[in-house]
């Protein structure tokens, strides 16, 4: 079935898939430390708001091998500043802080020894990868069951890259369409491009094609048409986070095509494991949006699409209010939005 | 001002803008046959629903050229092919038909000699180019009367293009922006890039920086997100073809910037000229959508996007209801889209 892993544990330092280097080239690359793991999530070699966690997981697990003394108190001090190094790299995924202070979490509670604190930390990092497995396994299920019951095949859009490589493998979104594809539901993945950084066309084109699903790849100009014309059943889609209401971050773009499957009642489901609820904020208007640099819009490849003179916005992310939510796919069920806060037990 | 104009005949032929090589060079193409003009079309040296119509008319008068006979019926036997070949380069575009229709009425009509009905068909392709012209202009000056009065500087969105390069000088939608700009109306113009060929990026982009228009260049998937943080004032687009109804083809992703607009109570406004209302429809489910090639998609210049194995859809334009339009601006004035058919003396 070809699976995907993204980040990979190898005995003193992580492998990641570069990710800025597919489809046209599957290369992985070798992190040996902290640095380098946070230029990793910064330059996007690893992206994806649950890959994100689980990199930086592994990241704080590079930072404590850093640490060669024995006092306690500074090797805790050395590791906060790996977390502030790591925390600085992406601001909208809240994966990306909630597994940096499970990590601190896992450091402070244990007394032993620093070698038995970095075990401990290390255990703790691939536990978080491996639950996040699971997590993505149980969404997928929880998804495929709340997939509309007609047309028996479904057409599926998706939006960016909510796939293994998004996650420590099987995806969240693409956890649904996967799910949907092994239980023989799927009629077709259609893959919005996801510009600028093209995430659809690159990555989950790329995955699709491993497992044999079928997919088709639509710019994003196209997805609201299609929707006009019948040809989606449904729209799947990851999460950075998600407020306690349920107003979601997502890839810009996302906002978009919520509007337009409003606009044609077609189910629009978030999948998101519950780590990217963030339970201390209420609303999408308190999620930072992060803005990044204009040539991921001016450039494609070696060329230059826009000429000199013009000015750029480079949004990251955009925020899907609530209301444009039919379900949001968690590992513990598909909540309505407004019941969310009371599904995890944060109201 | 930098004037623009994409189509310009010279004594025995044309010289077209090639639309294909900006904005990386400006370069004039020589067209001097028919069958290069059609072929222009088709590539799309020469684009944008009025510059087609305009270019088809130089081609009718190309065409007319090649025939070296001294009889009346075969001469416009000869002219009907020629209008063939012109008529099958881009189906959507309603004006291209228009145009060919007027230059074979303009044959027709003329009952004196072969060297007098050439000379009739020039005139009638460079009334045409000069009537384009004004158009533009006077939809320029009822846009600007139409468009929101506050605030007093207009942030303004834009999809494709719908300029100078589009039409025979000025533009529709950018002929309403640079009235605006004139009027010092206008603080900014945000351009969508508008995959998949990105004709905001190359085309608009261009032309607003030739003119020192402001401009912002964003990804499609970014429009949405702008208009919800309130940064955008009204959108103005332009038409490849309009039913009766009001209903409006235009750039593949028009629809999904309406929908969007709508959710935020944004004034959405198609500019077109008159000759792009087909009055022989009534309503946008009989307007063809041209299917282009899929490279379209997954070649950015050199660069490939994405893997192969994957499937494509390649829609050049959607159609936006009438519903989500607050106006079709026309060089006769603005009408809403229940009182077009009247406007224009159609109903």
């Amino acid at each position: 079935m070809g699976a995907i892993f993204p980040v990979i544990w190898h005995g003193d330092r992580v492998h990641l898939i570069d990710q800025t280097r597919l489809p046209a080239a599957y290369e992985l690359k070798e992190i040996r430390t902290s640095a380098e793991m946070a230029t990793a999530i910064r330059t996007m070699i690893v992206r994806g708001a649950p890959a994100i966690g689980v990199a930086a997981a592994f990241g704080m697990v590079l930072g404590a091998q850093e640490y060669s003394g024995s006092d306690r108190a500074s090797f805790l001090a050395h590791l906060e500043a790996v977390a502030t190094d790591l925390r600085q790299t992406r601001p909208t995924a809240v994966n990306l802080f909630w597994a940096i202070d499970r990590m601190l979490s896992a450091a402070q509670a244990e007394t032993a020894t620093i070698e038995a604190l970095k075990d401990h930390l290390l255990a703790t990092a691939q536990a978080i990868a491996s639950e996040d497995v699971a997590t993505c396994q149980a969404i997928g299920q929880h998804g495929l069951a709340a997939l509309p019951s007609t047309p028996e095949k479904l057409r599926l859009l998706t939006h960016c890259n909510a796939g293994a490589l998004a996650t420590a493998g099987y995806g969240t979104a693409l956890g649904v369409v996967r799910s949907a594809w092994r239980a023989n539901r799927l009629e077709r993945v259609y893959a919005d491009e996801t510009r600028p950084r093209l995430q659809g066309a690159k990555l989950t084109a790329w995955e699709c094609v491993q497992e044999g699903i079928p997919v088709t790849l639509l710019a994003d100009t196209m997805a609201a048409h299609c929707m006009q014309r019948g040809m989606i059943d449904a729209v799947v889609v990851g999460a950075d986070r998600i407020a306690l209401n349920g107003d979601t971050a997502n890839k810009i773009g996302t906002y978009s095509v919520a509007l337009a499957a409003q606009a044609h009642d077609i189910p629009f489901f978030v999948a998101a494991p519950l780590s990217t609820i963030d339970t201390k904020i209420h609303t999408g208007a308190e999620i930072p949006i992060e803005e990044r640099h204009p040539q991921e819009i001016y450039q494609v490849g070696f060329t230059r699409i826009a000429p000199a003179g013009v000015d750029f916005y480079n949004p990251a992310f955009d925020v899907t209010p609530a209301h444009l939510i039919t379900g949001i796919i968690t590992e513990l069920g598909v909540f309505a939005p407004a019941d969310l806060a009371r599904g995890i037990g944060a109201a």
